[in-house]
């Protein structure tokens, strides 16, 4: 079924026709008209006065798809049957399967790995339970959590809604790092049920990752199965995004030539990523970073009914600068944006410090657009694939959990998260480095192994490794 | 690392002796005492006065495997450093991984399975939630959900002790029927929170498969999971058990030339299966059912603490017999045992009607033993493989879960139980039909297929199939 494109996304249109009021002409001038290009026409059944056609059809861009659809359902006599491009034909029955690592062939392997013999496994693991790690899936697989309450872009779209995204998840897990990811996708939003439900089916699982919660209910559901489970739990949506953004400011502080005990940097909106970010350029050693959100600066001579800002508050903003974005941006070396499209004046990044780094993360649309400043940026980066320095998730969490199952970590803690960024950075070269080439490509071969070893390594120093791979033994 | 053994089962013993006080005779005649027989030995390190060395050794039966750990461990100057048996070596890891379908090549990939493309399919779904079923893995996903309080035959051992259980059962799952299923084993054994969190991940699932969960709760658990999710929910230690029983019951009274309307059947433990076996045969028809539980035949002359007692004292036992076992089995054309080794002697066995049918299921040591009654019974079958005519649930579940997922059942129904027993039935022609082959093997390559078959058409016929599979269109 899969289309054979020559380019740009094609899909299928199963369309039926009168043949009296209408003729293939009409239909191919619309397809046309929208900017669309007929590159097969497979005729389905024809009978009286009617005509049913599967036209493949290939755009430039997908929103050409809608006004095709648009165009057609205004046709008298047309009936738009059916839709299929590739995007959901490889969907189709789902992305992701389940396989047995060993074929049953007769009665002997069957007896061993399900009743009787597999009772003696089963008994090995009651008298000792850490051999889970051993003896069952536990070691390498790790649950995709989500309530579908902030999925994408698309908020609130549901647990169902959100599966699609998971399963893309379980893929990439493999892909890159050859774990095993099973999506969870939860259908309950509350707070305290999430949390039960994660630790009821932790047993089966070597690690949690948490995606697309919306905030504040992710910082509670994360603290308290990070202190309730034994094995680590890590919200992608704050600090993938923050391990990866830190990683690419290692590469724009050494293109300006700037240290980070010395920078001033202003974060723009203050939810999960942005405490995140922030929580891990703290770590990293920024003395002078000031948070913004709706009412302005966050200061510590104010109080926040929010609990995590009243924290961001008396942890940030050394020098209680008070404001808007637009007063507060003053001096500043590094624009971190996890907010709305458009925040971010040209005017605001002329009043920031000599060699501005702008890292405008709102998607789909980022605080302020590459074409807007690039003559008087340093750096610039984006959570765009269509610009150049794309700060992608997809970066970090293939590699952070390879390392996190290979010693069997109990938690991922800052350390880990701190080394993770460094080995992202680390994986270009001073060489290569560039305002246009300050992080590499999800599809760099060395990526997934490098942070792995870099975490592995930052988890035995910090002393939260079951296992010492045979590599780091003595 | 798996080891070439030429028949019964093999294992690798990893030895360290000290060879001044041990030489490798002694450990050999140590190994041979209890029954081990050395077919293969690697030196792994041999330095000053210890040598470590792997013998693989292979023994008749896995009881012996302890004897020899025993005598090993009674050595002076020997260590014991590990121990693995082929089946210990299948388990390394797990036993089933996750796999994407497609490969991820390239960006054009990515963003067609994961951001930005996947949000369309999503909005697909969070507009029309029923396209969860074509476009995410709902379609063909089984959750194998247990709590671990009643594994096989080891009791209570918990979530982690019964993974290799539930991965084993999604290995059949997959190879049997091309079912994805994945183990969740819950971290908890209270009715309330295993009904709450299946509830909460079912999003994912077009079915739940409950497994070695104890009695009372696996009723309340089953029968409200029924009632409040739309995807069907099927607990198969009791119906998997009864549907294969009923199958074999039905080549048996063929075996006989009894009808099924006429016989006397005694039911012997009315526990999670004992229920579920006595149902069947009352919905196939059976008039004259006792079920005989620790106090004696249950009768509606008298009430029950237990409700699901209080249900079948009222709704079996027509002519209100009381007594023992071996009081109501006097005239009993059929004995069903689901209890415990040895209750029923061979003088029941005497007492019964002509040509009498005994199913002496108790696992792992049944009722009463085939050699204690083969020459005075027409049909007899165990749950064990070392015997002829096995009940084994694995003949039922792959092709019952086929059958539910093609037609989107929302419900197992009794009428799709009675369908997938006459199916395995209806495998073996009258030609093959003996008293030592009333059921077919699990191996059997038409039992998925006939199952499937059959379990489709009763859900159609009973209005709970959601999806007419395009053989059955008109």
């Amino acid at each position: 079924m899969e289309s054979k494109s020559l380019g740009g996304k094609s899909f299928i249109l199963r369309l039926e026709f009168n043949t009296e009021t209408l003729t293939f002409g009409h239909v191919a001038a619309a397809i046309s008209e929208a900017g669309g290009d007929i590159i097969a026409i497979d005729v389905i059944q024809t009978g009286r006065g009617s005509s049913i056609r599967d036209l493949t059809v290939t755009v430039k861009d997908s929103v050409q798809i809608d006004l095709i659809t648009e165009k057609l359902k205004a046709l008298e006599g047309l009936r738009l049957v059916n839709i299929s491009d590739r995007t959901f034909l490889l969907h189709l029955g789902g992305k992701i399967e389940m396989k047995p690592k060993t074929p049953i062939h007769n009665r002997d392997d069957l007896s061993r790995v399900y009743t009787p013999d597999v009772a003696r496994v089963c008994m090995a693991i009651h008298e000792e339970p850490k051999k889970a790690f051993t003896l069952t899936i536990k070691r390498n697989t790790v649950a995709v959590v989500s309530d579908g309450s902030a999925v994408l872009g698309l908020g609130n779209i549901g647990s169902r809604a959100a599966m699609p995204v998971m399963e893309g998840k379980a893929m990439l897990f493999k892909q890159f790092a050859d774990v095993d990811a099973f999506p969870i996708c939860l259908d309950t939003q509350d707070t305290e049920q999430i949390i039960q439900t994660v630790k009821a089916i932790a047993p089966a699982f070597g690690g949690i990752n948490l995606e697309d919660i919306s905030a504040p209910r992710c910082f509670e559901i994360e603290e308290r199965l990070k202190q309730e489970l034994d094995i680590p739990v890590f919200h992608d949506d704050q600090h993938g995004t923050a391990v990866v953004l830190y990683a690419g400011l290692i590469s724009a502080l050494k293109i300006v030539g700037k240290s980070i005990q010395d920078v001033k940097v202003v974060v723009c909106g203050i939810g999960a990523a942005g405490m995140a970010c922030s929580k891990i350029l703290l770590s990293a050693g920024v003395r002078n970073l000031v948070g913004v959100d709706r009412d302005g600066a966050l200061v510590s001579t104010r109080t926040y009914d929010n609990p995590s800002w009243q924290w961001f508050a008396e942890n940030s903003n050394p020098n209680k600068e008070e404001g808007s974005l637009a007063v507060v941006i003053a001096g500043a070396d590094v624009f971190i944006g996890v907010s709305r499209a458009g925040l971010l004046k040209r005017e605001d990044v002329q009043r920031m410090a000599k060699d501005p780094i702008v890292f405008a993360m709102a998607n789909p649309v980022p605080e302020v657009l590459p074409e807007e400043v690039e003559d008087i940026v340093a750096v610039m980066a984006t959570g765009r694939s269509d610009y150049p320095n794309q700060i992608n998730n997809v970066l970090c969490f293939p590699g952070m959990f390879r390392g996190a199952l290979d010693c069997r970590a109990t938690v991922i803690n800052e350390e880990m998260k701190l080394a993770a960024a460094e080995a992202i950075a680390s994986v270009i070269s001073d060489d290569e480095r560039s305002k246009f080439y300050i992080i590499p490509s999800v599809f760099n071969s060395d990526i997934v192994k490098t942070i792995r070893d870099r975490v592995v390594e930052a988890a035995i120093r910090s002393k939260v490794a079951r296992r010492i791979p045979r590599e780091y033994r003595q």
